[in-house]
């Protein structure tokens, strides 16, 4: 049956001071009234029924992603005893799923993204699906066009094209998984033609992901075999706890899909954003006639190319600003050039230093 | 007998949103743990006593300003019906005051400047009521030697020196008083070395200011003699809301002092500052091996150059900003360039033409 793996174990640091450990980037309506999670759910609700969603997140976020999704079953919510990147998170899924269904068949993704229209998304998740139930050993990814030179992203550099793809449909083997490029490389990449980035949405039969693990990452496998042979078992949570924390920290991409074999690439039809910055955000919510992008109260003289990110009730007024990023919240305040986002990650390095840990 | 008269209406948009309407400049605790008002009282502690002390302001202050200094009589504060200038503020002191005392002598200054040190202040004031005293007709000033040439202050060019100037002390009379200048003449007067910044510190007679206006400004001053002789009488609030309103609204510099035959010029001996604006308030406070001057908590990445103005419980974080000014307060937030300070006043416009009343 078809199960759906939600990955929401993330930081999301670079969003504070909106985000925070509490409340990260899955927990925050980022996009509109509803958070990245709940429409994550909800896009994937007419593929997949609730009772077949397993969310996996860290024990720190379990409860406030519970609270979040009143209608995802008790179980429904997998809390990882500690962060063990994708390949760790994703193995402890299927081994979870396999134990109840051992025709399981995945559809993997991240529950911060940004994705639409639904229906396109619903129709080319399908696909997929049928590229793997056509294939039992396949593994499904999906490739976004790249429209300028990354370099954030990770890339899948595409092979041939599949005889069996579903008209207007690009559905490709896979070639090579490439890790984030050096701006030369991207542009590259880009001129080439032949790249994706690398969108982080995979399709696949859980007991093929775990053979993958088996061949490729022994010890990997090995742990998440332990954990398999005690679920139901009294001891469960005391080998989870154990055997998890054993496992190598290894990204699914490093460890699986780079060296496997059958991997298939479609392009894909729907609109696509990792969100990974507030520029992001901004390129998705359009702009004023100024260049600036506003949320909250804001008063403005002489301001450009500015992300105003505030509430209602606090009014945030610029002057003489060009391309700086501000970030208003209860308890702290951001002000900075929005091309220095990634200096935010200082920002909470210093607060953790300083011990200010109730700003995290 | 020496009163006190402290011009205390002033809006001071500048220090938005740090300043209101109802807690502007003279109200805050700018410099430390006094309001400017409340130091402003207790440096002339040691030259008047309380009850020869008048503070002129604003219906809408009146109250909190007495709150602000509960050991003034309640006669102390006194609520001009509008606004009209320095002329109209004085001249209207000066007709309260003279009903009481025939032969006051008043020390006229504003309410919100910065001014140290206090010992050497009083004394200064001491040498300007003694020239007044042995010249009854008199008008003393005290200049203030330019450090740069400042486009924002009246210029006061000294004339001759006084013979009966105490030793120690440059005292000179008046050439002209001057508006402010553009920066090519402002750079003139410094270098002439003859000119002094207008301090808007005054000591005269209440009988000679008012024989000044009658003579410069016989319109204003009938106005202030209607006011004057309905004193104590039942009609007296009507005839002051009546007669003030109609009073020129004009300077005091403007309506006698560019006129005035007996001005002298005393070259001040102590610290000052009008404290005119966030950076005349960060060169005051000083700042830190970044250029950046702090109050309330804040961390920074790549910060320079930048005034940061909030309160122990609100984090304000900055990365990769120069020279800009950020002022929160509970709610409202500012950001600017610091070397766009005069367009704060447009932000405080701009709120009005909104609606947005709440944070005026």
């Amino acid at each position: 049956m078809l199960h759906a793996v939600i990955m929401a174990g993330g930081a999301g640091s670079r969003f504070w001071p909106e985000s925070r450990e509490a409340r990260p980037k899955q927990l925050l309506p980022l996009l509109g009234q509803k958070s990245m999670i709940r429409a994550t759910l909800d896009r994937l609700g007419a593929l997949v029924p609730r009772e077949r969603m397993l969310v996996v997140t860290t024990r720190m976020l379990a409860q406030a992603i519970a609270d979040e999704l009143p209608d995802l079953p008790r179980a429904g919510v997998l809390a990882e005893p500690c962060r063990r990147d994708t390949a760790g998170c994703i193995g402890l899924a299927a081994v979870e799923i396999l134990a109840r269904d051992p025709d399981a068949l995945l559809i993997v993704l991240p529950a911060d993204h940004a994705i639409g229209p639904t229906a396109v998304f619903v129709q080319a998740l399908g696909q997929a699906v049928r590229l793997v139930e056509a294939d039992p050993r396949r593994i499904a990814t999906f490739g976004i066009r790249p429209n300028y030179p990354a370099e954030s992203f990770g890339y899948i550099e595409r092979g041939a094209p599949l005889p069996e793809a579903e008209p207007g449909t690009a559905a490709f083997t896979v070639q090579r998984f490439h890790e984030k490029p050096r701006i030369d490389v991207a542009r590259e990449y880009l001129d080439s033609g032949r790249f994706y980035w690398n969108s982080g949405i995979f399709v696949f039969r859980a007991a093929t992901i775990l053979d993958e693990l088996a061949a490729q990452r022994p010890a990997l496998h090995r742990g998440l075999q332990a954990i398999a042979a005690h679920i139901g078992a009294a001891d469960y949570p005391a080998v989870l706890e154990r055997e998890f924390a054993a496992l190598e920290r290894i990204s699914i991409d490093r460890a699986v899909m780079e060296h496997a074999r059958q991997v298939v690439v479609i392009e894909a039809s729907f609109d696509w954003d990792d969100l990974g910055s507030w520029q992001a955000l901004a390129r998705l919510a359009g702009h004023d006639e100024h260049g600036n992008t506003v949320v909250g109260r804001h008063v403005g003289v002489r301001t450009e190319g500015t992300i105003v990110h505030g509430a209602p009730d606090h009014l945030i007024a610029t002057v003489g600003l060009r391309d700086c990023l501000i970030v208003h919240t209860p308890d702290a305040t951001l002000v900075a050039n929005k091309h220095d986002e990634e200096a935010i990650r200082q920002v909470v390095e210093l607060l953790r230093e300083k011990g200010w840990l109730d700003y995290l």
